[in-house]
C-alpha cells in the first residue's frame, strides 16, 4: 500500500508498504478525510528523533476494512472517528488519573513516531472496542476530523485550567489548537476571554468562538497588557502556543490562587523560566498544569456529543480543503509553511 | 417606613416599620429593581413557620443609603447588586466548603423569615464589604436583579451536577430557576439537554437556553422517556422544580457513575423515596447532592461578568415589568399565583 | 474440577465441574488462600435471583496454572492477588470515573454471580494484565486476601466520604469491611472516630483500629448519641452495616456540608427514607456517595503498599482459621450462620 | 511593653512600644508559649526588605487580656491558639479556592513582617471571631504552638500533594516542615515515604513520624537514588526544603500523572529551572502546587482535633526548651544559628 511520510528528518515523499496486520483486538481503517497536524511537522523536522520511512498522520475519519476476532463492536464498512490517542487500556497505568501514558510518557499517543499514522490507504489502531467512535449521523467528517486532537487538546486545556463560571481566562497562542482554547472556555463558563495572538484570520475565528479582548505582542508587553486589562491577574491562563518564554509569563499574568494549563509542545532540550516572585516565592496558590490530550472512545464520543449538539461549528478552523488522497503531500506541505491564511488544512480522500 | 411583605400567614399587606439601623459593617440600601421569588410565597404560606409583620423580598438592585463606619469599598449613592445570600464571613462554619450554613442549616440565607427583606423603601445588608458588588456600567439592572438567586442557585444546580464537556443532562423543572439551569448546563458544556416541563413559554425560553429536548409528563411516565432518549441513563439530573416524588425519578434516570443535584426546596415535612434498586443497592457510584445558593460578593461578581460578556441573557426570564413602589404588592401577588403566562415578574421602583 | 459453592438457593454443596477455559487475554488461578464473604451468603440466599450450581467465592490468593497467549506480565507459577473487581478494560464505561460497572451497574464485579467464583480448585480471571497483582515478598497470602474486598471496600467509603485532616467521622457498622472504614479513616487524617456497633471483639479492633468512641444501638437513639457527642454533627458519615433504617439516621447526623457514604449492600427491594428535614429541603449541602470497591490491579498494588509499609495489619479482622480445600464447607457455614466471636474467616488450600 | 525583634536588617533586641490597640472585632492577646521560625530569621537577614524597630514571631499560645466590643466568642481570660495566618475575611478575595491572600499576595500572613509579631508582651489579633481557637483541654499548650504554622504547613504540602492511600511520595527536607509532611503524608495514606536529608536527629523523628526509606545528598544524586528505589518516579514530591535546584530535582522524580507540591520559601529573586524533558514537553500530566498554610480557626481546629486524638505527636519537633520572656532573645538566636542538633525550640513565658 501507499503513505506519506518522512523518508528521513526533512525529508518528505511517498512510501510503499505492506498492508499493516490486524490482531485479535484490533481495526483497520482506510481514511475518507484526514488532516495535518503541527506534530507531524515536528516529527519530521526531528522532533522524536531520527525515523525514516515513517508513515505520519493521526488525525482521520475513515471506514472500517478489517476486525480482529475479538472485536464486538465494529464491523466492516463502519464509518468511524479515531482517536489521535489509543491507550493500550490493559496496561495499569491508565488505571490512574490520565491514560496518556500507558506505557511510559506520552506512550499511548501511538500515531505520533510509534507505528506508522493514518496518511496511507490502511492503518492500523490498537483496542478497537475502546479506541474506534462510530460517526454520529448528524455530524459531518471534516467536523469530526477536527475533534480527534485539536478540540480534545484544546478543551483538555481549559478543563486543566479549571475554569469556572465567570471567571476571566487568557489563552495564548490562538493557533487551531488555542482557537478550541477558547471556545471550550466559553463553554466552561468564562466572562471575559483574552486572546493572545495576532493572525487576522485566528483573531476573527477567536473573536466569533467567544474572545472579548485580543491581546497582540505588537503593542507592547504581553504580560503588562493583561494584568492592566485584568487589574491584577486572569484566573487562568491557558498556554496554547508562544515560545519558550510564554510559560514565565503565563505565570507572571496569573492571580493568586489561580491556574496556568499547558497544552503547547515544548521542545525536549527546553528548560522553562519559573520564576519565585510571581509564584509567591512558591507560596502563591497557583497551580500549573500541562497535559496531553485524553484518549480513547469515550472522550471523543463526548466531544461528538457536543458538535451534535450544535455547541461548537470545529469547521471554522478549516481554511485549506484538498480532495483526493494524492493531496496529502500538498496538505502537509502547507501544514509546514504555515501561510498566514492557514489555520487547518484537510484533505478528502474519496 | 414602608414595607410589603406578610401580616400573618396567608395575609399580606403594606408595613410601616422604622428605618434598618446600621451597624459598623453595614449597609443600609434603597431598592431601585427588585423581584419577587417563590421562596417569598414560600415563607408567606407558612413554610418557615409563624411570622408576623415581616417585610419580605430577597431579590434586587439599589442604592446605597447609609454605611458603617467599619466599611471601606461602598459609599452612599452606589448603584448595588445584592447577593440574595448574605453569609457572617465572621463565623467559623463558612471557612470550609460552603457559606451558606453561617450560623446553621441555611442561616446565611438572612432575607428568609430571620430579618425583614428587600420589598421595603430601605433594607440592611450586613457585611457591606463582603456582601455587596457594585452593578457594572453594562449591565441592565433587571438583568443583575435575574443573577441573586435565579441564576446563581440553577448555576449552583449545574456545579453539583458536575455537568462536564459533552454530558447529557437531564433538568426536572423549567420554572425561572430550571431554565437557569438549562442555561447554565449549555454554559458548562452539556451536549444533550433534556428540559422535562409542559408550561409553552417556559419550553420556548428553555430551547433558546440551549435545551436539545423537551419531555412532558403529559406523554408518559417521565423516566421512561428519558431512559428511552439516553439508552441508559444522564450523566446528570438536576431538580430544579417537579414534586416529592421528582427524587425518586432523578435517581432512577441516572446512570451508574453519574450525578444528581438538587436545588428544589422540598417541604420540611417531606420524606423521599430513595430507590436502593436504581442506586445499585447503595453502590452504584451516583452522587447526591443538594445545595443552596452560594453567598457573598465574589460569586455574584462571576455571574454579573458572564452577563456582562453576553454569555447568558438573563432577561429572557422576565415576563412581567411593574413600574412604582407600589405596585411591589401586584408583582408579589401574580409570583403567588403563578398564571400559566409568568416566568418572573420585576419591579421597577424609581 | 471441584468446587463449592449453591445448588439452588438456600442450598449449598460441592459441585463437579470442567476446569474454566483460559482466553488469550486471561488466566487460570488455583487458591492457596480464600475467604468467604458475606456477599457470598447474599447471593447463596437468592439476592442475586436464581441461580444453580454456581461455584461461589471472590476473595483469593493464588497460583497462576495457565496464561493466555496475549497475556504479558504473568507466567505459570506466579503467586498472585486477585482483586475482587475485575473489569473488562475494553469497555467504553470503564473510561469515565468509576470502573466497577463495564457492562452496566456492577457488571465489573463478575465473581458475584455471573460466573464461577475462587471456591474451586482453579478459577477464571479475565484481562490479566489489568486485573492480577504479584503478590509481594514482604506481605503473607492471609494479610494480602483481606485486601482485596474488605480493606478495599472500606477503604473506598472513606474515599467517598471526603475524609479530610482533622475531621469527625462516624462509621454505622464494624463487620469487617466497616472495621476498615474505621483503619482508613484513621489513614486519611480524622481526628475523631465514632464507630457505632456492639460486638465485643468488634468494639476492641475497631478500638485498635483508631476508633476513639464507641456508640451502641443498646444505650440509646444512635442520632441523639452522635449529635451530642458532635455538637450538631460529624463531618462525615460513612454506612458500612446497620439496616435499612442506616441511611436516614446516615442524613440526620451528618453536618450542614458534610458527607454520607455508604458501602452497605441494601436489599434490591428496598425503598430508604431521605429525609427533607435533615437534608435542608434539599439544601444542606450534604453529599451522599455510595460505591463498590474499585477494580483493577493498580487498585490493589496501592492497598498492597499499604499492608506492605505497615500502615495497616489487615489480619486483625482474622478471627477463624482452617486448613485443607475441603474446609472451604466450614468457612462457608460460619460466614452464614457469623456466630458473635466472628469476623472473618480464612481457609489455608495448601 | 516589651518585644523582641529586628531594630534593622541583621541587628536584633528588645523593643519598647505601646501595647497595640484593640478594634472592635479584635483581640489583644499575652503569650505564654512561644516558638520562632525560620521565616522569622528570613525577614531579619532582609527577606521583606527594609524593616526597623519591628517585633517578631507568628507563632503563640497565649491568654486573651481585652477583646473588642463586636466580639462574641472569646472572652479576657481564655487561653487561645493563634494560626500564623489570620486572613481578613471581610475581603472578597478569601470567598474563592484558598484564604492566604486577602488583599494580595500572601496578605493574611499578618504577623510576618506587615505588623508587630508575637515576641512581646502583648500581641494584637485581627478578626478574634474567625481567627482564635480555645486551647483544648487534653492538648499540651507546647504542643499546639507546633500546629498553628508547622503542621498546618507541612499537611498543606500533603493536601496540595493530593497524597492517597498507597502512594509513594517524596519529601525532601526535613526540617520541622517537612518533618510535618512526613507525618501528614502517612495520615493521608502514603504507603512507601521516601524522606531526603542528613541530619541524624532529623532522620531519627522522619523515621518515628513514617518515613520508610532515607535519601541523603551526600550518597550521590538524590533524583537517581529516588528513581532507582521507585522504579519510574514517586506519585508525589512535597519540596519543604533544599534549595533553588529542588524544584527541578522534584520534577524530575515525579512520574507522569503525579503532583509536585511546595511548601518551601524560595528567595524573591530566585528563577527556577523548568525542565521541559521530565514535563513531558508540558504534556506529562504532572501538577505543580505550591502554597502558604492556610488560615482561620477551623483549620487550626482541625490540626487540634487531630493531636487531641493522639494521631500525631507534635512535640517531638520540640529540641529546646527556654523558660521566661527574657529568653525569647536566646530561642530566636538558636533558631538563626541552626545548631545541627535543633528542630524547633519553644519558649515558655509564664
Amino acid at each position: 500500500m501507499k503513505g506519506f511520510g518522512m523518508l528521513s528528518i526533512n525529508k518528505s515523499g511517498w512510501i510503499e508498504k505492506e498492508k499493516p496486520v490486524c490482531g485479535p483486538l484490533d481495526a483497520i481503517v482506510h481514511p475518507t478525510v484526514l488532516a495535518p497536524c503541527s506534530s507531524d511537522t515536528h516529527v519530521f523536522h526531528g522532533g522524536s528523533g531520527e525515523k525514516s520511512n515513517l508513515i505520519l498522520g493521526h488525525e482521520a475519519v475513515g471506514k472500517v476494512v478489517e476486525v480482529g476476532n475479538m472485536v464486538n463492536n465494529f464491523k466492516i464498512g463502519d464509518t468511524v472517528v479515531i482517536p489521535c490517542t489509543t491507550p493500550n487500556w490493559l496496561s495499569q497505568n491508565v488505571q490512574g488519573e490520565y491514560n496518556a501514558h500507558d506505557e511510559g510518557l506520552m506512550k499511548s499517543f501511538k500515531f505520533l513516531g510509534s507505528k506508522d499514522g493514518t496518511f496511507a490507504e490502511y492503518f492500523h489502531v490498537n483496542q478497537a472496542d475502546a479506541n474506534l467512535v462510530l460517526l454520529p449521523e448528524n455530524v459531518l467528517p471534516e467536523a469530526a476530523v477536527m475533534t480527534v486532537d485539536m478540540m480534545s487538546t484544546g478543551f483538555h486545556g481549559v478543563e486543566n485550567a479549571n475554569v469556572s463560571f465567570g471567571d476571566t481566562v487568557v489563552v495564548i497562542g490562538i493557533g487551531p489548537v488555542g482557537l478550541m482554547a477558547v471556545a471550550g472556555s466559553k463553554l466552561r463558563g468564562a466572562g471575559r476571554i483574552i486572546a493572545i495572538g495576532t493572525r487576522p484570520n485566528c483573531v476573527a475565528v477567536a473573536k466569533e468562538y467567544g474572545a472579548t479582548d485580543i491581546v497582540s505582542y505588537k503593542e507592547g508587553d504581553i504580560v503588562e497588557q493583561v494584568m492592566s486589562l485584568t487589574h491584577g491577574g486572569a484566573d487562568s491562563v491557558i498556554i496554547a502556543g508562544g515560545n519558550v518564554g510564554s510559560f514565565k509569563q503565563a505565570i507572571d499574568m496569573t492571580k493568586p490562587g489561580g491556574y496556568i494549563s499547558n497544552v503547547n509542545f515544548f521542545d525536549v532540550s527546553d528548560t522553562l523560566a519559573m520564576p519565585a516572585y510571581s509564584w509567591g516565592m512558591g507560596m502563591a496558590n497557583k497551580t500549573i498544569r500541562g497535559g496531553f490530550c485524553p484518549g480513547g472512545a469515550l472522550r471523543i464520543t463526548k466531544m461528538l456529543n457536543m458538535v451534535a449538539n450544535n455547541r461548537v461549528d470545529t469547521t471554522k478552523l478549516i481554511t485549506h480543503r484538498f480532495s483526493g488522497f494524492e493531496k496529502i503531500e500538498d496538505a502537509f506541505e502547507i501544514m509546514d509553511k504555515k501561510p498566514s491564511d492557514l489555520i487547518k488544512p484537510v484533505v478528502f480522500i474519496d
